[in-house]
């Protein structure tokens, strides 16, 4: 097997570099000595996502417009940062109570995830505010129009199954972050799966 | 409140317009009447990822160098694919063999998801494989080195709690599929969680 080994980057320019997107096109030696003159990286700032819970057991998501899609979804709040400017949960305070109008008491810094890290080079952080609550007002730029949505923790996963919620960022966060604070139960089976058991076959030799 | 509303795109030119790399810029008129004139998309093939199970009860990881964020990561098995050519469970067979060398018998469209709805065009499709056999091998480029590794299902939530697991798409499609499968339960709890209790206060006048 060839070794699974980082690149080293000869040479990079910027092929966009404007406010809203830095595309830098790097040429790249790679492990086994062949060259690539234009592999394409998106430059972009760290996001952070919040999870933020109230105390009547309900978590704050925000509906708004996608562009890069076209749809309108339903997500968690979240934002971008520079981590020299502001700390995560700094960034994640502030997206929230700009987006939402919500104030939180205790918050967490769960992880820190990556989105595409094949093309983009940004983290994104999932900050837990817990204690949540309406105490202040959204305050969106002119390009910015987002509906509050508060959803009950016990309907959440059945809006990650009917397809409601679609965004892995947004799914990976509920997942983590309610397991974490004790919201849910995660908990693998012993046993045998219950489901596909007709098309299961744990005897390879009776496929040949 | 502004509605939540899709945009119209009034003009939409390719900044770049590379095989490997396709940016959009977009003129568009927001539901208030603003214009903006330099929205930039990434236009990018869909992915399929492959959460692949063996008869043993382990899930077929790649360890790969991913240079968008420079660094080697444990992932699901996965690649692009044109939906004009192929269907989901077609490109994830092809790319599971590929990069495996498995082969599975029992094939699945779980969901279809979105990386970054912002500011890129394409969806993620979770692809389940069920009876997942190293029946084949690794058909590779020469960019490519990947190594396969098996996970029990056992060791899933601490790979993910620890951070060995840290991709969102990967991480929503192992806690959605293997609840699908029956491998895990996830059981939102009743009662008050046990975790910050005591920064947790229900009653929001004592806060003012």
């Amino acid at each position: 097997m060839k070794p699974v080994a980082r690149w080293k980057i000869i040479n990079s320019e910027f092929a966009i570099d404007n406010r809203w997107c830095k595309v830098r096109r790097d040429e790249v030696e790679l492990p086994n000595g062949v060259r690539v003159d234009d592999y394409f990286v998106n430059v972009r700032p760290d996001v952070v996502l919040i999870l933020a819970v109230t105390p009547d057991r309900e978590v704050v998501f925000v509906r708004q417009y996608r562009h890069g899609v076209g749809e309108i979804l339903l997500e968690l709040p979240g934002g971008t940062f520079y981590a020299d400017r502001e700390t995560c949960l700094e960034a994640a305070a502030r997206e929230l109570e700009e987006e939402t109008g919500y104030i939180a008491r205790t918050w967490t810094h769960l992880a820190t995830l990556y989105d595409n890290p094949v093309k983009d080079t940004n983290k994104i952080y999932i900050a837990i505010a817990e204690n949540a609550l309406e105490e202040s007002y959204q305050q969106l730029d002119i390009t910015e129009a987002v509906e509050v949505v508060r959803v009950p923790i016990a309907e959440i996963i059945e809006k990650i199954a009917n397809g409601e919620l679609t965004v892995a960022g947004t799914i990976s966060a509920l997942l983590m972050g309610l397991k974490y604070l004790n919201y849910f139960d995660i908990i693998p089976r012993e046993s045998e799966p219950e489901k596909s058991t007709d098309s299961v076959n744990s005897d390879p030799t009776q496929n040949d």
